[in-house]
């Protein structure tokens, strides 16, 4: 870390002053930036805290980075509107290696976020202009089915439903049991089946629900190709995708199912 | 291989059921695309025989994958029609090392593309409805000179004209013994040179004749760096280039020359 | 260097003959070609000298490759007009170790640029057609203060201040002593700020000036990441960037200061 160039002030006490590695932040606002231009994020005294929801109410991101994953962290518990894409443009300066040290400015609504000899002051959004997360009551689904898959598995599942639709049919079932993929266009089918012996994980039912194949390429995108990505499936339900981002933070993606097409 | 998924159904006694490398086929697909976008494909019991002219008859691609280039082969005899960009991109999602198994279902038009837990229905054209080769009679050409020039070569020699004009010459000289290359712009000219000492192997005539840049660039492009190519060339005659792809297949191309402005 | 082809005439007695390595040209072209399309190129007995300035007449590029920067080098002092950008893009056409061989034919303004077996014969513009470079008694400028700083932090700078703003603040200060940069958006704000430890030397003063980042862009990209750049700094004077290209020459480049808004 560079002495503070003088030409920026920082507060005094700043109610927020944490330290990170760089690489694993950026992974991680990759993750919010998948989904939403703004969003709130929530410093708390337990650490760092995303929950939004993208503009149509499709698909919900949750990111959770524990005090723990910051090599220095001190928040009493503020909520602040960032530019996602902004922030992680800024974080994307830094070489890998580096540290980045984020100070909250709560009286002037700025947070500063310093790289190196760099200070980059980033002008905060009004959290109460920022679309509200779902309320988790609404949330609430029957997802019986579960299963454990690679991150490059997820990619080229939709790589290759990509080529012949616009929506994809995620299921399972018991006997034999597999989780499945499929797609159908005017001339040409994708299928994909993974046996139990290909998966980290597979507790399988009976469900199946169809899913936007736009929203589930921007998902696939920010997931770590070697992560192992905890997948919940129902009949006619949302799909969550749980992994690890950053090797220390929790994030999940929740899209909501297509009607199916009787 | 993955088991098939039960998603899927396979033809029992397939007309043709074959396995090859991922990574040779692809390369052997490319040489097709880069002239034409849907071919007929016969397979016969010998191996995989493609042939194909371009929309505008300038130009014709010869392709032979022998039996023997494959891990497993058994067909009858059958000739398809296939969208040859199509195929490739089902191909290319495979990850390098991985086989592929092609499994025909003539009844139902459909090639099955099966690459590891992936399974392609490739709908199939009408073998009829695809612009028939050029009959072999009407290719009949005088070239008497003939070289063998590096892929990389013919990359760099088509870059090079491409700078300063659409076409160019290409010829060889008995005295002293050369392989030259020639394009004039308003500006600028281009000319190589290569003597018998920079090729493989050089049989000079007095040879010239004018080719469409748009052509050999397309052409070039599918040709390996490091690939051997035999080029055979006359005056205001066609220009052939063969060479070996995926370490066992043999591909031609063939491009007619434009006549030469008095 | 292969025997040159019989297609190419090269004059006897060439008033330029040098021969250099092709890595070396391509970087000291880069320089050029980052500020104009056509230049002038003398070459003197002592080396290749370009002296050059945009059409807005906002920034100027000077670039030395002495004599012994070349191979061979045989020159009796003549100016010729180029166009820059097709000129690098020739000697792109060179493989990482080539040599390029410059033979200037005055009588029929051609330049001949052989690189392997490949003759690019460059047609000459007219260098009294060329924009004549800044007269030197015009570009008297006071800048007291210096650094050295690498050249990937240039380019740093620029992508960071490029993300809030057109204009950046280039500036030194003697106590306590500091480089600092800094840039001014609507919501956002960038401060660089590196101390004599972080940089190679430093010389500050009370300077600071006011520049494009549409030509500090421009002038950031050939300068090579681990070069040594030696600025100088003024107060609302040009600043010159100067630096070592392809391990032989000598550029400077030189950027007048925006009109401070007051």
């Amino acid at each position: 870390m560079q002495a503070v160039s003088p030409t920026v002030s920082l507060p005094q006490d700043p109610a927020v002053d944490a330290t990170i590695d760089a690489d694993r932040l950026d992974a991680s606002l990759a993750v919010v930036g998948a989904l939403v231009d703004e969003c709130r994020v929530e410093l708390a005294p337990e650490g760092l805290r995303v929950r939004a929801v993208d503009p149509a109410s499709v698909a919900a991101v949750s990111l959770d980075l524990p005090a723990d994953a910051f090599e220095a962290y001190s928040a009493a518990g503020e909520t602040v509107g960032v530019d996602a894409a902004r922030f992680a443009e800024v974080v994307g300066l830094a070489d890998p290696g580096d540290s980045v040290r984020l100070v909250l400015d709560a009286e002037r609504r700025r947070l500063h976020v310093l790289v190196g000899e760099l200070a980059y002051t980033l002008g905060l959004i009004d959290p109460e202009a920022i679309r509200a997360p779902l309320d988790p009551a609404e949330m609430e689904y029957d997802c019986p089915a579960s299963l454990t898959i690679e991150g490059r598995d997820v990619s080229r599942l939709v790589d290759a439903a990509d080529m012949v639709s616009n929506h994809v049919r995620l299921g399972t079932e018991p006997e034999p049991a597999a989780f499945y993929v499929e797609a159908s266009g005017d001339t040409d089918d994708v299928a994909l089946s993974f046996a139990g012996d290909d998966l980290a994980a597979l507790s399988p039912a009976d469900a199946e629900s169809l899913f936007s194949l736009d929203y589930l390429r921007e998902l696939a995108r920010p997931i770590p190709a070697d992560a192992s990505v905890a997948v919940e499936l129902g009949t006619e339900q949302p799909v969550t995708l749980s992994f690890e981002v950053g090797g220390a933070g929790e994030a999940t993606f929740l899209l909501s199912p297509r009607r199916t097409v009787a």
